[in-house]
């Protein structure tokens, strides 16, 4: 049975490709209003996909966003394992636009990548798992295992409404294991296993100073600029040396890294020298005391996006201005709660702000960090699964990223999840000139079809 | 003949304001290439004035930038004295554009003010000096002094040209007074004589680090991020309690504050109440050890205006940006050198940056600060002036703003300059809603034909 789907995936890479394309051109772009057409015509592609592949049942199911595509195959009894495999649809914004190099909608080959808004985060990633219970069904009529797919339209929004939903249909979903194809590879000869992700919190920062913009010849030197307070709120928020995040109580809840572990993460076949090359950087910086990867998996950071406010065209304005803001996330690692961080932050800040202006903190965004058993049953066969399809052992790797789904999905099934991906480290995930590279799409595929077949045998 | 000119100007108050209205509408921003006709109109416009009203010789000269409007009557003889009077067309950007309440160079009258970009600086100033030469080539039939006005285009730009325009014309120009109207009053009963102005340096920051943008899932924590970088940097720039700028040298050459000056200071009828007033700010704040009049006239200060770069849309976006950049100016006084500050900034800037990001500094604009003898006989020609036509003797006052041709013709000339102006402490000059406010206009006119009369008698 997983020969003749084999076979049939082999034999129907063009069409996939051909369905893909028509899928990318889609810009459904979760975070912009102008674009709710398209997050629906995303939404019924997918639907009209699922019941097409031969999905017997098929629903959008609502959420207070945007729904939740939803496609089921039980026919493969009581008795056999139910799979649940999750994906989204929902693409990131594409700007600097002016950076890509070709229209960020426009699939466009070149070599063997697809270039696209949303080729590697998701879409070419929860394709590949269609595909893969397509061919099962047209090669062999069937599945060996049963099969429940949900496509989330906001993951790109840290999935404000999956915990509610997954609660609602928390019967509608259940299965005896949870696979998400939402990462990367480490290179095209080595699959990764993500046994956590990293949470994160995400907060706008408002300095509010003089009533409205003033002229710095009449008022500079006799009010405080905005401006000239946020950077000492935000300089006060890492040490420059250790890098190290200086909110007190920030470390406190942070699980010290075990030998074992330290081990495991240290067979992940990434040097510096390869991290530079990948980040294009001269030189790598982070927090005394570990390494490159142990800094992007198992510690927390904190960066600064963006700074609106002021003036920012071409030229000089000499002006004061009357607000200043600053767009700052934290990574956020078990067992740091997002909550209890966002009240740290706040507290810190309003100690160092000054009289003179009015600070407003906002949560634009949070999520739980998760790490799971690696030695795990579940995760044991997914591993296996990669193997196969990649022709070579995984690497253990927690997931720099956050997906706050797993969090959701760990709290409400408590089964360890098998979190995998087929994307590349220079995706170029929400940068410009997002790519794929179509190679991992077609292992993808395989992958999970051999997973399938596993799990039948668990 | 005084007293036909000022009977002239109070019977054509009407007529002023309508030509001052075609004036305002013409959107000569210098900063805006696409406004490059528009500089042109404004130039056309009033050079026509110019000949209109009965200079004898008009003239449309070129500089490496925009020309200079230069207009003269001399008919008042070779032992009368000459004015040199200057003023400059170019305005001000209007961003943020949709924080005006009418449109920017739709000139609108509510009460006694009128609110349009350029009504205070310069051209509700300029025309004031205009209509009142007028006034008494119309009511006399002659000038008892001789009248050369030279209307600059680059004001807005910090005057990169007239050092060398000046140098260049030094013959065409020479005279034995220079007015310059492109100041403000206290306020309508409380004019001012600006006996000094503080200099200014505009630099752009850039920080960058990785060669693309990066996402802060995979990175977050192994690179420099260029803005938590820049942060720090812009930090260390001024201290956060004396608020004292702290760049290594920065203060060596300021001149102190001698106990005749400070008296003199003190006079300004502007205590902390009515300054957080005109600021909109519940609290001022300020260089330690020195009052607020002090803090903005003979004190240097440094404020950031704005820091492009990164993601600043709604909503979030978890990028570590390529680059991270910063306009930030510093207010200079005598005795401190631009081009020495700048060197000291750079310096420092370097000895802070970390390997990790590459740093450049661009200056934007530069000018030298200038203080003047406020004793010199020239101060008080324009003292008695304004006097008489705002009814009540002013205070006086060094300039905080910047103004860089009063360096250029001081070093030139060499004769004490009348600075003073028509503009009023809150006419939100460089920024939304800038208001000119006309009973200032009438007494303005007025002002400069008892200065004409003073000076042809000294």
């Amino acid at each position: 049975m997983i020969e003749a789907a084999l076979v049939y995936a082999r034999d129907h890479r063009r069409q996939y490709l051909a369905a893909l394309v028509e899928l990318l051109r889609i810009p459904s772009v979760s975070m912009e209003p102008e674009h709710g057409a398209d997050m629906e015509d995303a939404a019924d592609w997918l639907a009209e996909y699922l019941k097409r592949m031969g999905m017997t049942r098929v629903e959008m199911l609502p959420t207070q966003g945007f729904p939740v595509v939803y496609g089921e195959w039980l026919g493969a009894g009581e008795d056999a394992p139910t799979l649940l495999a999750y994906g989204h649809y929902d693409v990131q914004p594409v700007d600097p636009v002016e950076e890509w190099l070709t229209p960020p909608f426009e699939p466009t080959i070149r070599g063997d990548d697809i270039f696209c808004r949303g080729a590697s985060d998701d879409k070419g990633q929860l394709f590949a798992v269609l595909a893969a219970v397509e061919a099962y069904l047209r090669a062999a009529g069937r599945l060996p295992v049963n099969v429940k797919i949900m496509l989330e339209g906001e993951e790109e929004l840290s999935s404000p409404h999956m915990a509610a939903f997954i609660e609602r249909h928390h019967q509608q979903l259940a299965a005896d294991a949870i696979l998400i194809c939402d990462e990367a590879v480490l290179d095209p000869q080595t699959p990764l296993v993500m046994y956590g992700v990293r949470g994160s919190l995400y907060l706008e920062i408002d300095v509010r100073g003089p009533a409205q913009d003033l002229h710095s010849g009449t008022f500079g030197g006799a009010v405080d600029n905005p401006f000239n307070v946020l950077v000492r709120l935000l300089a006060s928020l890492q040490d420059g040396r250790s890098r190290r995040v200086r909110i007190p109580g920030f470390y406190e809840r942070v699980r010290p890294l075990d030998d074992a572990e330290r081990a495991l993460l240290a067979k992940v076949p990434v040097d510096d020298k390869a991290a530079r090359h990948l980040a294009g950087v001269g030189v790598l910086a982070g927090e005394d005391g570990y390494t490159t990867v142990e800094r992007v998996t198992v510690r927390p950071t904190l960066e600064i996006h963006g700074m609106p406010g002021g003036f920012t065209g071409p030229g000089k304005k000499t002006v004061i201005p009357a607000r200043a803001s600053a767009k700052v996330s934290m990574r956020l690692v078990p067992d740091q709660n997002p909550q209890e961080i966002r009240h740290l932050f706040e507290e810190h800040l309003r100690t160092m702000a000054p009289p003179t202006v009015d600070l407003t903190i906002r949560t634009l965004g949070a999520s739980r960090p998760v790490v799971m058993d690696y030695r795990a049953v579940e995760i044991q066969a997914i591993s296996r699964a990669l193997e196969q399809g990649f022709g070579a052992p995984p690497v253990y790797f927690r997931g720099g990223g956050s997906l706050p789904i797993v969090a959701d999905f760990q709290e409400r099934f408590g089964v360890p999840i098998a979190l995998i991906g087929f994307g590349m480290p220079d995706d170029n995930i929400h940068a410009p000139n997002e790519k794929y590279h179509l190679p991992n799409f077609y292992r993808g595929i395989e992958t999970v079809i051999h997973y399938i077949s596993i799990l039948s045998e668990m």
